[in-house]
């Protein structure tokens, strides 16, 4: 993942950078309708945002990875047969009901499919669905269909930034990034996803747009590249998703004489993304950053460094921005012990942020280490636990991310050529009341 | 793990239960000493206690299980040496620091091994150290020397309890299991343990006492078995600890003609105990027993049923009483998804508590099963969260446990014959506060 300096301090300057890096690249327009049902499973009120995302013509250059869930939701199952389909001209999302093993969840989805296709004059077979939220209940149809039109009347070309709110579950604020190429040409990508991400995609769906002339195949090939550096690569809660998807679309309205730009580009915004997803993590205090070097093979580099990022007690102490080396030393210890008996572990070393603190088979540690390592943790937090409401639930008290700092951890094996870097967040209260104190 | 309609309407009730079950079997005698101390790389006021476990004369016959994690405290690395010792004599166990990767850990170890055997009249090699607590720190030897001599003063050979109360970090309270062998004899167990827990064992000691004749390799043997459906069955975090221990010691007094009976018993103080360090786990307002029939091997059942209990988004959901179906299929979906694409998950049912709620590719779900499963879930529930102090600090209102209800989830996944039944907690305020808000 890149490491940026950005930092944000209001509300208002995040949104203002978010609508620059919105702009969409030529040939897409984005539309959304909200409107208020009764779900029949919990006839509770609830609110529903539909989003377009549409192509000015049909297109046959378009991509997406699904998740690897063995019960996928009636969109992802969808969107597996789209691939084959010739071209693709919209994209049809909405929020609150993921539409995963639901009765009927196939016809309803085609359903929604073929009425947004009839108002946009496409075939149903070139829009895409997708749907998040609760598993298990039913699409209100009769009431999507009848907001589908205000959503059509609401397209625009000029930014992606309503989709990026539209999509939205427990998502704090829209993620969007944007880069130019340097010939010309624009991606641009949306994402959602808090909770429930773990590699292989989590509830989490990207979009990802650009003008760039790239063939059906290179696209395809280089999402798959991207992924894996990427929204493969983090975990909130080492969950994963029945309904992940990444999808990828190319206009075709620009040249794009230079395809590794173009792989550069999407790599970029993929890790942007990436990060932008876990640091808005249910309950994120602290985005961590494991890197692990010096693995016999990448699966060993990869399994490690999830085992770090995925404890429970480490993500436990840094939420409490306590060094705690012990549960570090115990995470990756899990793991080699697991899966890798035969590395000699007194050859490991451990560094936390700007200091090593085990080599040699012991820790490298004392009490000035412990006041360094408690002022780093600090400065890499992105918020406080506000007090809780009278109702006893954790509120994040923020809206924007203040800043992208990551607590950084190396653990170099000194066994081999492999590396793995994976992105996680910590675990705290926030995260407890978002999935325990109420129903999400 | 064994049904129990076992209730404690107070915590004078589970008292004096616990000392019915520590009932000692002959030819063991437990001390213990408590002293404050300060570590070295905190210094801040501490307090240590030392257990005793001697035998009346060393035994050949003992047998101990081991974490697997890669960096083993010093009194694992030892007592793995131990296991080649002619016999055993006495056991010395600390709290407060688990002695792993600190300098000169195994030196420290084995000084306290020689002290407790200088004043027993043992020699070190008989003694086998155990260490529990902060990842890291060095031992207070000097300290620890000063004070066994009040142990070994203490010696009484009536009560298990003593040591386990002596063994525990962030237990809520002692857990102690005793079975009487039909034709004479006892087995008696203690155990300590509440969070890094996961199979292989976790920060977890278990010390097992009999006076039947069994022997050595038999002994061993049936360790193993035991071990493999009860502690290695469990998993409050899914973290490993580095000191795990399960220890069984026999001192030969009673005859034992029926080895079935004896295995049998040895068995059932497993489970129990193991039952207990899920049910005293850090947090664990909720134990939950997930079952896993009909899959093609054992391996499938097993990961299957840990995706289950280690799902945070599982955990959470039954923390907050919700019987979130969705949430049970992703924690399926995932592990299947990942590791055995080849089934066919529609031929999955998946029970909770009386309800069948998944079958046939779809959900059995409506708001009267809703509302049933509500009030099943409330009825398993050990407690409920107190209002945090002023500190922010959640505390379980509890000393002993109510009730030993489970939450029961069955998974079929028709495909095989092989079964799986994994225990493990829910996710909860106290969890966090217990490994976040403050240095455990």
């Amino acid at each position: 993942m890149d490491a940026s300096d950005l930092v944000f301090a209001t509300a208002d300057e995040h949104r203002a950078w978010l609508e620059q890096q919105a702009r969409l690249p030529r040939g897409f327009s984005v539309g959304t309708a909200s409107f208020a049902f009764t779900p029949v499973e919990v006839p509770l009120p609830a609110r529903m945002t539909l989003s377009l995302i549409v192509c000015d013509r049909p297109t046959s250059d378009f991509a997406a990875v699904f998740t690897r869930n063995a019960f996928p939701g009636a969109p992802v199952r969808i969107g597996r047969e789209r691939l084959h389909e010739p071209d693709l001209a919209a994209v049809v999302v909405n929020n609150k009901i993921s539409n995963v093993c639901a009765n009927d969840g196939i016809a309803a989805a085609e359903r929604i499919c073929a009425t947004t296709a009839h108002l946009l004059g496409f075939t149903a077979r070139q829009v895409l669905p997708a749907s998040t939220g609760v598993i298990g209940w039913r699409l209100p149809v009769a009431d999507m269909e009848a907001a589908l039109p205000e959503a059509v009347a609401t397209l625009q070309d000029r930014s992606a930034l309503p989709a990026a709110n539209g999509i939205m579950t427990t998502d704090l604020y829209p993620k969007v990034r944007g880069v130019d190429l340097p010939g010309g040409g624009r991606v641009v990508g949306i994402a959602k996803g808090a909770g429930m991400i773990e590699p292989n995609l989590a509830t989490m769906l990207v979009y990802i747009l650009t003008d760039c002339a790239i063939g059906r195949e290179q696209l395809r090939e280089q999402l798959r590249a991207a992924v894996a550096e990427s929204f493969n690569a983090i975990s909130i809660d080492s969950d994963q998703s029945t309904s992940d998807s990444v999808v990828a679309i190319a206009s075709g309205r620009c040249p794009c004489p230079d395809q590794a730009a173009f792989a550069a580009a999407l790599g970029r915004v993929c890790r942007q993304l990436a990060g932008d997803v876990v640091r808005n993590g249910e309950g994120v205090h602290h985005v961590i950053r494991c890197t692990v070097t010096g693995a016999p093979d990448t699966a060993c580099a990869r399994g490690t460094a999830k085992a770090v990022i995925n404890s429970p007690l480490v993500k436990t102490a840094i939420a409490g921005n306590d060094p705690n080396v012990g549960r570090l030393i115990m995470a990756v210890g899990k793991h080699l012990g697991d899966h890798h008996g035969e590395l000699e572990p007194t050859r490991c070393s451990i560094r936390l942020g700007p200091e090593t603190v085990f080599a040699d088979g012991t820790f490298r540690f004392d009490s000035g280490t412990d006041a360094r390592l408690q002022a780093y943790l600090g400065a890499a937090q992105l918020y406080q636990s506000a007090s809780p409401g009278t109702d006893g639930v954790f509120r994040p008290p923020i809206s924007h991310p203040p800043h992208e700092r990551c607590v950084e951890i190396a653990v170099d094996l000194d066994a081999g050529p492999a590396r793995f870097t994976a992105l996680g967040g910590d675990l705290t209260h926030e995260y407890i009341s978002e999935n325990a104190d109420y129903r999400s």
